[in-house]
Protein backbone atom coordinates (compact mmCIF):
# COMPACT_ATOMS: atom_id res chain seq x y z
CA UNK A 1 0.00 0.00 0.00
CA UNK A 2 1.22 3.01 -0.87
CA UNK A 3 2.47 6.26 1.55
CA UNK A 4 -0.29 8.14 2.78
CA UNK A 5 0.94 11.81 1.47
CA UNK A 6 1.49 13.87 3.81
CA UNK A 7 1.41 17.83 3.83
CA UNK A 8 5.09 18.28 4.65
CA UNK A 9 5.57 16.46 1.51
CA UNK A 10 4.36 19.52 0.11
CA UNK A 11 6.66 22.03 1.44
CA UNK A 12 9.51 23.92 -0.02
CA UNK A 13 12.82 23.00 2.23
CA UNK A 14 13.60 25.29 4.10
CA UNK A 15 16.15 28.28 3.01
CA UNK A 16 19.58 27.40 4.53
CA UNK A 17 21.83 30.72 4.81
CA UNK A 18 24.64 28.57 4.99
CA UNK A 19 24.28 26.79 2.10
CA UNK A 20 23.73 28.25 -1.63
CA UNK A 21 20.94 29.04 -2.79
CA UNK A 22 19.10 26.42 -4.42
CA UNK A 23 15.86 26.78 -7.20
CA UNK A 24 13.08 24.26 -5.49
CA UNK A 25 12.69 21.96 -8.45
CA UNK A 26 8.70 22.46 -9.46
CA UNK A 27 8.52 19.37 -12.03
CA UNK A 28 9.38 17.40 -8.80
CA UNK A 29 5.69 17.99 -8.35
CA UNK A 30 2.79 16.35 -10.82
CA UNK A 31 0.23 19.55 -11.36
CA UNK A 32 -2.73 17.10 -12.60
CA UNK A 33 -2.12 14.97 -9.30
CA UNK A 34 -4.67 14.43 -6.61
CA UNK A 35 -2.92 13.78 -3.27
CA UNK A 36 -5.53 14.64 -1.14
CA UNK A 37 -8.66 13.70 -3.14
CA UNK A 38 -10.38 11.07 -1.03
CA UNK A 39 -11.87 9.14 -4.46
CA UNK A 40 -14.39 11.28 -6.19
CA UNK A 41 -15.55 15.02 -6.66
CA UNK A 42 -18.29 14.55 -4.26
CA UNK A 43 -16.77 13.11 -1.57
CA UNK A 44 -13.84 15.81 -1.77
CA UNK A 45 -16.90 18.72 -1.99
CA UNK A 46 -18.28 16.97 1.00
CA UNK A 47 -14.92 17.20 3.19
CA UNK A 48 -14.19 20.63 1.73
CA UNK A 49 -17.88 21.55 3.75
CA UNK A 50 -16.75 19.71 6.37
CA UNK A 51 -13.35 21.66 6.67
CA UNK A 52 -15.44 24.91 6.25
CA UNK A 53 -17.40 24.97 9.24
CA UNK A 54 -14.17 24.04 11.05
CA UNK A 55 -12.15 27.26 10.07
CA UNK A 56 -15.13 28.86 10.52
CA UNK A 57 -15.21 28.03 14.09
CA UNK A 58 -11.17 28.44 14.60
CA UNK A 59 -11.90 32.03 12.88
CA UNK A 60 -14.18 33.26 15.20
CA UNK A 61 -12.18 31.40 18.25
CA UNK A 62 -9.04 33.95 16.15
CA UNK A 63 -11.52 37.16 15.81
CA UNK A 64 -12.52 36.67 19.77
CA UNK A 65 -9.09 37.01 20.62
CA UNK A 66 -7.83 39.63 18.88
CA UNK A 67 -4.51 38.64 19.73
CA UNK A 68 -3.22 36.05 17.15
CA UNK A 69 -3.20 36.72 13.10
CA UNK A 70 -3.19 35.00 10.23
CA UNK A 71 -1.81 35.42 6.37
CA UNK A 72 -1.96 33.17 3.58
CA UNK A 73 -0.57 34.54 0.43
CA UNK A 74 -1.43 32.87 -2.84
CA UNK A 75 0.83 33.30 -5.76
CA UNK A 76 0.21 31.07 -9.12
CA UNK A 77 0.58 31.29 -12.95
CA UNK A 78 -2.52 33.39 -14.88
CA UNK A 79 -5.41 31.32 -14.48
CA UNK A 80 -3.85 29.08 -11.95
CA UNK A 81 -6.94 29.68 -9.66
CA UNK A 82 -6.22 32.50 -6.75
CA UNK A 83 -9.55 34.05 -6.79
CA UNK A 84 -11.25 30.56 -7.05
CA UNK A 85 -9.22 29.45 -4.55
CA UNK A 86 -10.79 31.99 -2.32
CA UNK A 87 -14.21 31.72 -3.38
CA UNK A 88 -14.60 28.04 -2.74
CA UNK A 89 -11.47 27.55 0.53
CA UNK A 90 -13.45 30.29 2.78
CA UNK A 91 -17.28 30.16 1.46
CA UNK A 92 -18.66 29.01 5.39
CA UNK A 93 -16.11 31.50 6.84
CA UNK A 94 -16.91 34.62 7.96
CA UNK A 95 -16.38 37.17 6.04
CA UNK A 96 -16.55 39.65 8.79
CA UNK A 97 -13.08 38.31 10.09
CA UNK A 98 -11.56 38.36 6.63
CA UNK A 99 -9.27 40.60 4.87
CA UNK A 100 -8.96 39.65 1.22
CA UNK A 101 -5.98 42.09 -0.66
CA UNK A 102 -5.76 41.98 -4.26
CA UNK A 103 -2.38 43.67 -5.15
CA UNK A 104 -1.86 44.43 -8.72
CA UNK A 105 0.85 46.25 -10.46
CA UNK A 106 2.14 49.31 -8.37
CA UNK A 107 0.73 52.87 -8.65
CA UNK A 108 3.03 55.54 -9.15
CA UNK A 109 3.07 56.50 -5.32
CA UNK A 110 3.36 52.99 -4.71
CA UNK A 111 6.64 52.72 -7.07
CA UNK A 112 8.12 55.44 -5.01
CA UNK A 113 8.60 53.63 -1.94
CA UNK A 114 10.60 50.25 -1.27
CA UNK A 115 8.50 47.37 -2.87
CA UNK A 116 7.56 46.54 1.09
CA UNK A 117 5.93 49.56 2.05
CA UNK A 118 2.57 49.14 0.56
CA UNK A 119 2.77 45.13 2.02
CA UNK A 120 3.20 46.21 5.55
CA UNK A 121 0.46 48.35 5.57
CA UNK A 122 -1.56 45.53 4.44
CA UNK A 123 -0.49 43.18 7.20
CA UNK A 124 -2.81 41.54 9.22
CA UNK A 125 -3.90 43.23 12.52
CA UNK A 126 -5.04 41.32 15.82
CA UNK A 127 -7.15 38.45 15.27
CA UNK A 128 -7.42 38.90 11.82
CA UNK A 129 -7.58 36.47 8.44
CA UNK A 130 -5.94 38.43 5.94
CA UNK A 131 -5.29 36.55 2.15
CA UNK A 132 -2.83 38.05 -0.25
CA UNK A 133 -4.35 37.83 -3.47
CA UNK A 134 -0.45 37.59 -5.22
CA UNK A 135 2.10 39.72 -3.11
CA UNK A 136 5.50 41.22 -2.36
CA UNK A 137 6.28 38.16 -4.38
CA UNK A 138 5.40 39.93 -7.40
CA UNK A 139 8.32 42.26 -7.08
CA UNK A 140 11.03 38.94 -7.57
CA UNK A 141 9.05 37.70 -10.57
CA UNK A 142 7.89 39.98 -13.19
CA UNK A 143 10.68 42.76 -12.91
CA UNK A 144 12.97 39.17 -12.94
CA UNK A 145 11.77 38.14 -16.05
CA UNK A 146 11.65 41.83 -17.34
CA UNK A 147 15.41 41.92 -16.17
CA UNK A 148 14.59 44.90 -14.79
CA UNK A 149 16.63 43.59 -11.79
CA UNK A 150 19.92 41.94 -11.32
CA UNK A 151 20.99 38.97 -9.23
CA UNK A 152 22.07 41.18 -6.74
CA UNK A 153 19.00 43.12 -6.68
CA UNK A 154 16.64 39.83 -6.30
CA UNK A 155 18.83 38.49 -4.07
CA UNK A 156 18.20 41.40 -1.45
CA UNK A 157 15.11 41.23 -2.30
CA UNK A 158 14.48 38.01 -1.04
CA UNK A 159 16.49 38.96 2.06
CA UNK A 160 14.69 41.37 2.84
CA UNK A 161 11.57 39.67 2.14
CA UNK A 162 12.71 36.85 4.86
CA UNK A 163 13.15 39.56 7.18
CA UNK A 164 10.04 41.17 6.84
CA UNK A 165 7.82 37.97 7.25
CA UNK A 166 9.88 37.05 10.45
CA UNK A 167 9.23 40.33 11.62
CA UNK A 168 5.02 39.57 11.30
CA UNK A 169 5.85 36.30 12.41
CA UNK A 170 7.58 37.54 15.29
CA UNK A 171 4.78 39.92 16.65
CA UNK A 172 2.31 36.67 16.35
CA UNK A 173 1.24 36.25 12.84
CA UNK A 174 1.07 32.50 11.28
CA UNK A 175 2.12 32.94 8.02
CA UNK A 176 0.87 30.20 4.89
CA UNK A 177 1.86 30.71 1.42
CA UNK A 178 0.14 28.22 -1.58
CA UNK A 179 1.76 28.61 -4.94
CA UNK A 180 -0.87 27.03 -6.94
CA UNK A 181 0.76 24.43 -9.51
CA UNK A 182 -0.90 24.28 -13.01
CA UNK A 183 0.43 22.80 -16.37
CA UNK A 184 1.31 24.61 -19.09
CA UNK A 185 -1.42 22.69 -21.10
CA UNK A 186 -4.29 23.16 -18.18
CA UNK A 187 -3.27 27.02 -18.62
CA UNK A 188 -3.98 27.09 -22.39
CA UNK A 189 -7.49 25.34 -21.71
CA UNK A 190 -8.58 27.79 -19.41
CA UNK A 191 -7.09 30.67 -21.61
CA UNK A 192 -9.17 29.74 -24.05
CA UNK A 193 -11.81 29.06 -21.78
CA UNK A 194 -12.04 32.71 -21.21
CA UNK A 195 -11.67 33.87 -24.46
CA UNK A 196 -14.66 31.68 -26.01
CA UNK A 197 -17.21 32.96 -23.31
CA UNK A 198 -18.01 36.71 -23.40
CA UNK A 199 -19.20 36.95 -19.84
CA UNK A 200 -15.18 35.56 -19.18
CA UNK A 201 -13.94 38.28 -21.10
CA UNK A 202 -12.99 41.07 -18.50
CA UNK A 203 -10.80 38.48 -16.69
CA UNK A 204 -8.47 38.68 -20.00
CA UNK A 205 -6.16 40.70 -20.91
CA UNK A 206 -4.16 40.22 -24.27
CA UNK A 207 -0.62 40.89 -21.93
CA UNK A 208 -1.82 37.23 -20.72
CA UNK A 209 -0.72 35.63 -23.91
CA UNK A 210 2.92 37.76 -23.78
CA UNK A 211 3.54 36.36 -20.20
CA UNK A 212 2.61 32.82 -21.63
CA UNK A 213 5.07 32.96 -23.91
CA UNK A 214 7.35 33.94 -21.48
CA UNK A 215 6.71 31.00 -18.76
CA UNK A 216 9.90 28.99 -18.87
CA UNK A 217 11.34 32.38 -17.23
CA UNK A 218 8.49 33.04 -14.95
CA UNK A 219 8.84 28.96 -13.79
CA UNK A 220 12.50 29.60 -13.04
CA UNK A 221 11.65 32.92 -11.21
CA UNK A 222 9.58 31.13 -9.53
CA UNK A 223 11.45 27.85 -8.40
CA UNK A 224 14.08 30.94 -7.55
CA UNK A 225 11.95 32.26 -5.07
CA UNK A 226 10.23 29.43 -3.18
CA UNK A 227 14.05 27.82 -2.76
CA UNK A 228 15.40 31.53 -1.44
CA UNK A 229 11.76 32.05 1.05
CA UNK A 230 10.43 29.29 2.39
CA UNK A 231 11.17 29.33 6.15
CA UNK A 232 10.10 27.54 9.08
CA UNK A 233 8.23 30.72 10.31
CA UNK A 234 6.68 31.68 6.45
CA UNK A 235 6.90 27.92 4.45
CA UNK A 236 6.26 27.76 0.79
CA UNK A 237 3.54 24.78 0.32
CA UNK A 238 2.99 23.04 -3.69
CA UNK A 239 -0.55 23.23 -4.98
CA UNK A 240 -1.16 20.66 -7.92
CA UNK A 241 -4.06 22.26 -8.70
CA UNK A 242 -4.94 20.79 -12.66
CA UNK A 243 -8.13 19.88 -10.39
CA UNK A 244 -10.02 22.32 -9.16
CA UNK A 245 -11.30 20.33 -6.59
CA UNK A 246 -8.25 19.04 -5.29
CA UNK A 247 -6.51 21.95 -5.15
CA UNK A 248 -9.14 23.27 -3.01
CA UNK A 249 -9.53 20.84 -0.34
CA UNK A 250 -5.92 20.71 -0.57
CA UNK A 251 -5.33 24.03 0.33
CA UNK A 252 -8.42 23.52 3.22
CA UNK A 253 -7.24 21.07 4.85
CA UNK A 254 -3.52 23.16 4.92
CA UNK A 255 -5.58 25.69 6.58
CA UNK A 256 -7.19 24.00 8.69
CA UNK A 257 -3.74 21.54 9.99
CA UNK A 258 -2.11 25.42 10.55
CA UNK A 259 -5.16 26.54 12.52
CA UNK A 260 -5.12 24.15 14.79
CA UNK A 261 -1.78 24.41 15.29
CA UNK A 262 -2.45 27.57 16.51
CA UNK A 263 -4.57 26.16 19.79
CA UNK A 264 -6.90 28.91 19.54
CA UNK A 265 -9.73 29.21 22.28
CA UNK A 266 -12.27 31.20 23.84
CA UNK A 267 -10.70 33.84 26.58
CA UNK A 268 -11.32 32.03 29.89
CA UNK A 269 -14.96 33.44 31.12
CA UNK A 270 -14.83 36.86 32.45
CA UNK A 271 -15.73 36.74 36.29
CA UNK A 272 -16.69 40.30 36.79
CA UNK A 273 -19.78 39.32 34.56
CA UNK A 274 -20.48 36.23 36.60
CA UNK A 275 -24.21 36.89 37.78
CA UNK A 276 -24.60 40.36 36.06
CA UNK A 277 -28.29 40.96 34.98
CA UNK A 278 -29.39 43.64 32.80
CA UNK A 279 -31.75 45.71 33.30
CA UNK B 1 -56.73 41.89 2.26
CA UNK B 2 -54.24 44.19 3.59
CA UNK B 3 -52.01 45.94 1.22
CA UNK B 4 -48.78 43.72 0.42
CA UNK B 5 -45.80 46.06 2.56
CA UNK B 6 -43.39 48.15 -0.01
CA UNK B 7 -39.44 48.66 0.88
CA UNK B 8 -40.27 52.15 0.21
CA UNK B 9 -42.89 52.15 3.07
CA UNK B 10 -39.93 51.57 5.49
CA UNK B 11 -37.54 54.20 3.98
CA UNK B 12 -36.81 57.49 5.81
CA UNK B 13 -38.94 60.60 3.83
CA UNK B 14 -35.71 62.74 1.92
CA UNK B 15 -34.44 65.58 3.72
CA UNK B 16 -36.07 68.95 2.08
CA UNK B 17 -33.76 71.90 2.58
CA UNK B 18 -36.23 74.19 2.38
CA UNK B 19 -38.22 73.12 5.56
CA UNK B 20 -37.50 72.84 9.19
CA UNK B 21 -35.41 69.90 10.27
CA UNK B 22 -37.61 66.78 10.99
CA UNK B 23 -36.65 64.02 13.16
CA UNK B 24 -37.31 60.85 11.69
CA UNK B 25 -40.29 59.18 14.75
CA UNK B 26 -38.96 56.07 15.17
CA UNK B 27 -41.67 54.14 17.49
CA UNK B 28 -43.51 54.39 14.02
CA UNK B 29 -42.18 51.20 13.31
CA UNK B 30 -42.63 48.37 14.95
CA UNK B 31 -38.90 46.47 15.81
CA UNK B 32 -41.50 43.57 16.49
CA UNK B 33 -43.15 43.12 13.12
CA UNK B 34 -42.19 41.08 9.79
CA UNK B 35 -43.85 42.99 6.65
CA UNK B 36 -41.33 40.87 4.86
CA UNK B 37 -41.81 37.45 6.00
CA UNK B 38 -42.74 34.76 3.77
CA UNK B 39 -44.82 33.41 6.93
CA UNK B 40 -41.88 30.50 8.18
CA UNK B 41 -38.34 31.17 8.82
CA UNK B 42 -37.78 27.98 6.58
CA UNK B 43 -39.41 29.63 3.54
CA UNK B 44 -37.93 32.96 4.60
CA UNK B 45 -33.92 31.12 5.24
CA UNK B 46 -34.93 29.53 1.49
CA UNK B 47 -35.81 33.21 -0.11
CA UNK B 48 -32.68 34.48 1.74
CA UNK B 49 -30.89 31.53 -0.15
CA UNK B 50 -32.40 32.45 -3.52
CA UNK B 51 -31.56 36.01 -3.18
CA UNK B 52 -28.39 35.29 -1.87
CA UNK B 53 -27.18 33.16 -5.34
CA UNK B 54 -28.80 36.69 -7.60
CA UNK B 55 -26.59 38.95 -5.20
CA UNK B 56 -23.57 36.94 -6.09
CA UNK B 57 -24.53 37.21 -9.74
CA UNK B 58 -25.33 40.97 -9.91
CA UNK B 59 -22.07 41.00 -7.65
CA UNK B 60 -20.15 39.59 -10.07
CA UNK B 61 -20.76 42.07 -12.80
CA UNK B 62 -20.71 44.84 -10.72
CA UNK B 63 -16.95 43.45 -10.47
CA UNK B 64 -16.69 42.49 -14.22
CA UNK B 65 -17.26 45.82 -15.24
CA UNK B 66 -15.07 47.99 -12.88
CA UNK B 67 -17.24 50.72 -13.23
CA UNK B 68 -19.99 51.51 -10.65
CA UNK B 69 -19.79 50.86 -6.97
CA UNK B 70 -21.91 50.32 -3.96
CA UNK B 71 -22.35 51.34 -0.57
CA UNK B 72 -24.03 49.81 2.52
CA UNK B 73 -24.34 51.39 5.49
CA UNK B 74 -25.47 49.42 8.93
CA UNK B 75 -25.86 51.28 11.51
CA UNK B 76 -27.76 50.74 14.70
CA UNK B 77 -27.58 50.39 19.13
CA UNK B 78 -25.54 47.42 20.21
CA UNK B 79 -26.91 44.00 19.89
CA UNK B 80 -28.97 45.27 17.20
CA UNK B 81 -27.62 42.42 14.65
CA UNK B 82 -24.81 44.58 12.23
CA UNK B 83 -21.92 41.44 12.49
CA UNK B 84 -25.43 38.91 11.80
CA UNK B 85 -26.60 40.23 9.04
CA UNK B 86 -23.78 40.73 6.95
CA UNK B 87 -22.73 36.93 7.63
CA UNK B 88 -26.24 35.60 6.95
CA UNK B 89 -27.15 37.69 4.03
CA UNK B 90 -23.80 37.90 1.99
CA UNK B 91 -22.96 33.99 2.45
CA UNK B 92 -23.14 33.48 -0.98
CA UNK B 93 -21.37 36.37 -2.46
CA UNK B 94 -18.21 35.63 -3.53
CA UNK B 95 -15.96 37.35 -0.83
CA UNK B 96 -13.42 39.06 -3.57
CA UNK B 97 -15.66 41.65 -4.21
CA UNK B 98 -16.82 42.50 -0.74
CA UNK B 99 -14.96 45.16 1.72
CA UNK B 100 -16.00 44.96 5.29
CA UNK B 101 -15.13 47.56 6.80
CA UNK B 102 -15.59 48.67 10.77
CA UNK B 103 -15.20 51.56 12.19
CA UNK B 104 -14.25 51.90 15.63
CA UNK B 105 -13.40 54.34 17.88
CA UNK B 106 -11.34 56.97 15.98
CA UNK B 107 -7.41 56.65 16.51
CA UNK B 108 -5.11 59.67 17.71
CA UNK B 109 -4.92 60.01 13.94
CA UNK B 110 -7.58 59.54 12.56
CA UNK B 111 -9.15 62.07 15.47
CA UNK B 112 -6.28 64.72 14.49
CA UNK B 113 -8.47 64.73 11.27
CA UNK B 114 -11.48 65.82 10.17
CA UNK B 115 -14.59 63.37 10.80
CA UNK B 116 -14.86 62.25 7.06
CA UNK B 117 -11.25 62.10 6.20
CA UNK B 118 -10.66 58.33 7.74
CA UNK B 119 -14.10 57.41 6.29
CA UNK B 120 -13.21 58.89 2.58
CA UNK B 121 -10.47 56.98 2.24
CA UNK B 122 -12.66 54.09 2.68
CA UNK B 123 -14.82 54.51 0.01
CA UNK B 124 -15.89 51.76 -2.44
CA UNK B 125 -13.60 51.51 -5.31
CA UNK B 126 -15.02 50.74 -9.19
CA UNK B 127 -16.20 47.11 -9.06
CA UNK B 128 -16.50 47.01 -5.42
CA UNK B 129 -19.22 46.34 -2.67
CA UNK B 130 -17.83 47.94 0.66
CA UNK B 131 -19.77 47.62 3.92
CA UNK B 132 -19.43 50.20 6.19
CA UNK B 133 -20.10 48.11 10.10
CA UNK B 134 -20.91 51.35 11.67
CA UNK B 135 -19.28 54.73 9.75
CA UNK B 136 -19.72 58.35 10.04
CA UNK B 137 -22.86 58.49 11.54
CA UNK B 138 -21.14 57.37 14.42
CA UNK B 139 -19.87 61.21 14.87
CA UNK B 140 -23.52 62.34 15.17
CA UNK B 141 -24.31 59.55 17.75
CA UNK B 142 -21.65 59.40 20.59
CA UNK B 143 -20.47 62.60 20.68
CA UNK B 144 -23.99 64.40 20.48
CA UNK B 145 -25.23 61.91 23.62
CA UNK B 146 -22.08 62.86 25.47
CA UNK B 147 -22.46 66.58 24.67
CA UNK B 148 -19.11 66.88 23.16
CA UNK B 149 -20.80 68.78 20.27
CA UNK B 150 -23.30 71.48 20.24
CA UNK B 151 -26.69 71.75 17.93
CA UNK B 152 -24.40 73.73 14.99
CA UNK B 153 -21.72 71.55 15.20
CA UNK B 154 -24.25 68.74 14.60
CA UNK B 155 -26.03 70.26 11.88
CA UNK B 156 -23.46 71.65 10.22
CA UNK B 157 -22.01 67.33 10.48
CA UNK B 158 -25.04 66.55 9.03
CA UNK B 159 -24.86 69.01 5.87
CA UNK B 160 -20.82 67.89 5.24
CA UNK B 161 -22.15 63.75 5.16
CA UNK B 162 -24.98 64.74 3.22
CA UNK B 163 -22.37 66.82 1.02
CA UNK B 164 -20.30 63.74 1.27
CA UNK B 165 -22.46 61.48 0.02
CA UNK B 166 -23.54 63.13 -2.89
CA UNK B 167 -20.20 63.17 -4.14
CA UNK B 168 -19.63 59.47 -3.79
CA UNK B 169 -22.95 59.43 -5.81
CA UNK B 170 -21.87 61.79 -8.36
CA UNK B 171 -18.76 59.63 -8.80
CA UNK B 172 -21.23 56.55 -9.65
CA UNK B 173 -21.77 55.01 -6.02
CA UNK B 174 -24.80 53.39 -5.09
CA UNK B 175 -25.63 53.79 -1.25
CA UNK B 176 -27.94 52.11 0.53
CA UNK B 177 -27.86 52.65 4.70
CA UNK B 178 -30.22 50.69 6.80
CA UNK B 179 -30.95 51.01 10.15
CA UNK B 180 -31.24 47.76 12.30
CA UNK B 181 -34.52 48.50 14.43
CA UNK B 182 -34.53 46.48 18.22
CA UNK B 183 -36.52 47.04 20.91
CA UNK B 184 -35.43 47.71 24.29
CA UNK B 185 -36.94 44.11 25.48
CA UNK B 186 -34.33 42.20 22.70
CA UNK B 187 -32.00 44.50 23.62
CA UNK B 188 -32.03 43.24 27.19
CA UNK B 189 -32.25 39.67 26.17
CA UNK B 190 -29.48 39.54 23.63
CA UNK B 191 -27.13 41.48 26.27
CA UNK B 192 -27.89 39.12 28.72
CA UNK B 193 -27.23 35.97 26.64
CA UNK B 194 -23.81 37.30 25.36
CA UNK B 195 -23.12 37.79 29.63
CA UNK B 196 -24.50 34.16 30.08
CA UNK B 197 -22.11 32.54 27.73
CA UNK B 198 -18.62 32.93 28.43
CA UNK B 199 -17.40 32.35 24.82
CA UNK B 200 -19.74 35.54 23.55
CA UNK B 201 -18.11 37.38 26.78
CA UNK B 202 -15.75 38.91 23.98
CA UNK B 203 -18.43 40.40 22.38
CA UNK B 204 -19.59 42.36 25.66
CA UNK B 205 -18.30 45.25 27.50
CA UNK B 206 -19.22 47.27 30.48
CA UNK B 207 -19.36 50.06 28.06
CA UNK B 208 -22.62 48.45 27.16
CA UNK B 209 -24.46 48.66 29.89
CA UNK B 210 -23.53 52.58 30.22
CA UNK B 211 -24.96 53.26 26.75
CA UNK B 212 -27.91 51.15 27.53
CA UNK B 213 -28.87 53.50 29.97
CA UNK B 214 -28.51 56.21 27.85
CA UNK B 215 -30.57 54.80 24.90
CA UNK B 216 -33.31 57.53 24.97
CA UNK B 217 -30.99 59.96 24.17
CA UNK B 218 -29.37 57.74 21.64
CA UNK B 219 -32.66 56.72 19.72
CA UNK B 220 -33.23 60.84 20.14
CA UNK B 221 -29.75 61.61 17.92
CA UNK B 222 -30.97 58.48 15.64
CA UNK B 223 -34.20 60.14 15.28
CA UNK B 224 -32.52 63.38 14.43
CA UNK B 225 -29.73 62.25 12.04
CA UNK B 226 -32.05 60.13 9.82
CA UNK B 227 -34.75 63.14 9.63
CA UNK B 228 -31.26 65.20 8.44
CA UNK B 229 -29.59 62.83 6.32
CA UNK B 230 -32.12 60.53 4.58
CA UNK B 231 -31.77 61.48 0.42
CA UNK B 232 -32.53 60.00 -2.71
CA UNK B 233 -29.00 59.54 -3.52
CA UNK B 234 -28.41 58.04 -0.21
CA UNK B 235 -31.45 56.68 1.76
CA UNK B 236 -32.01 55.26 5.39
CA UNK B 237 -34.43 52.51 5.68
CA UNK B 238 -35.90 51.19 8.69
CA UNK B 239 -34.98 47.64 9.19
CA UNK B 240 -36.98 45.81 11.77
CA UNK B 241 -34.78 43.46 13.48
CA UNK B 242 -36.29 41.87 16.58
CA UNK B 243 -36.46 38.63 14.16
CA UNK B 244 -32.98 37.57 13.14
CA UNK B 245 -34.48 35.69 10.06
CA UNK B 246 -36.66 38.63 9.24
CA UNK B 247 -34.20 41.32 9.47
CA UNK B 248 -31.64 39.71 6.84
CA UNK B 249 -34.61 38.48 4.37
CA UNK B 250 -35.68 42.67 4.30
CA UNK B 251 -31.76 43.62 4.36
CA UNK B 252 -31.69 40.85 1.18
CA UNK B 253 -34.64 42.27 -0.28
CA UNK B 254 -33.63 45.77 -0.43
CA UNK B 255 -30.46 45.34 -1.51
CA UNK B 256 -31.87 42.98 -4.38
CA UNK B 257 -34.20 45.18 -5.76
CA UNK B 258 -31.41 48.39 -5.54
CA UNK B 259 -28.81 46.03 -7.71
CA UNK B 260 -31.28 44.94 -9.87
CA UNK B 261 -32.32 48.52 -10.60
CA UNK B 262 -28.64 49.15 -11.76
CA UNK B 263 -29.20 47.14 -14.55
CA UNK B 264 -25.52 45.83 -14.34
CA UNK B 265 -24.51 43.87 -17.47
CA UNK B 266 -21.54 42.09 -18.32
CA UNK B 267 -19.77 44.67 -20.90
CA UNK B 268 -20.08 43.58 -24.70
CA UNK B 269 -17.57 40.47 -26.13
CA UNK B 270 -14.21 42.03 -26.98
CA UNK B 271 -14.63 41.86 -31.03
CA UNK B 272 -10.81 41.76 -30.62
CA UNK B 273 -10.64 38.24 -29.13
CA UNK B 274 -12.95 36.53 -31.42
CA UNK B 275 -11.34 33.53 -32.89
CA UNK B 276 -8.24 34.11 -31.61
CA UNK B 277 -6.15 30.92 -30.07
CA UNK B 278 -4.14 30.09 -27.15
CA UNK B 279 -1.09 28.66 -28.37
Amino acid sequence: MAKKPELDDFRVPFFDADKKLKPFDLSAIDPSSKPFSLGSKDEDRERLAAIGAQLDDLQEKLHAQRHRRVLLVLQGMDTSGKDGTVRAVFHDVDPLGLRIVPFKAPSEREASHDFLWRVHSQASAAGEFAIFNRSHYEDVLVPRVLKSIDDDECERRYRHIRQFESLLADSGTTIVKCFLHISKDEQRERLQARIDDPTKHWKFDVSDIEARKQCGAYEQAYENLLGATSTDYAPWYIIPGNSKTHRNVMVAELLLRTMQGMKLEFSPAKESLKGLKVE
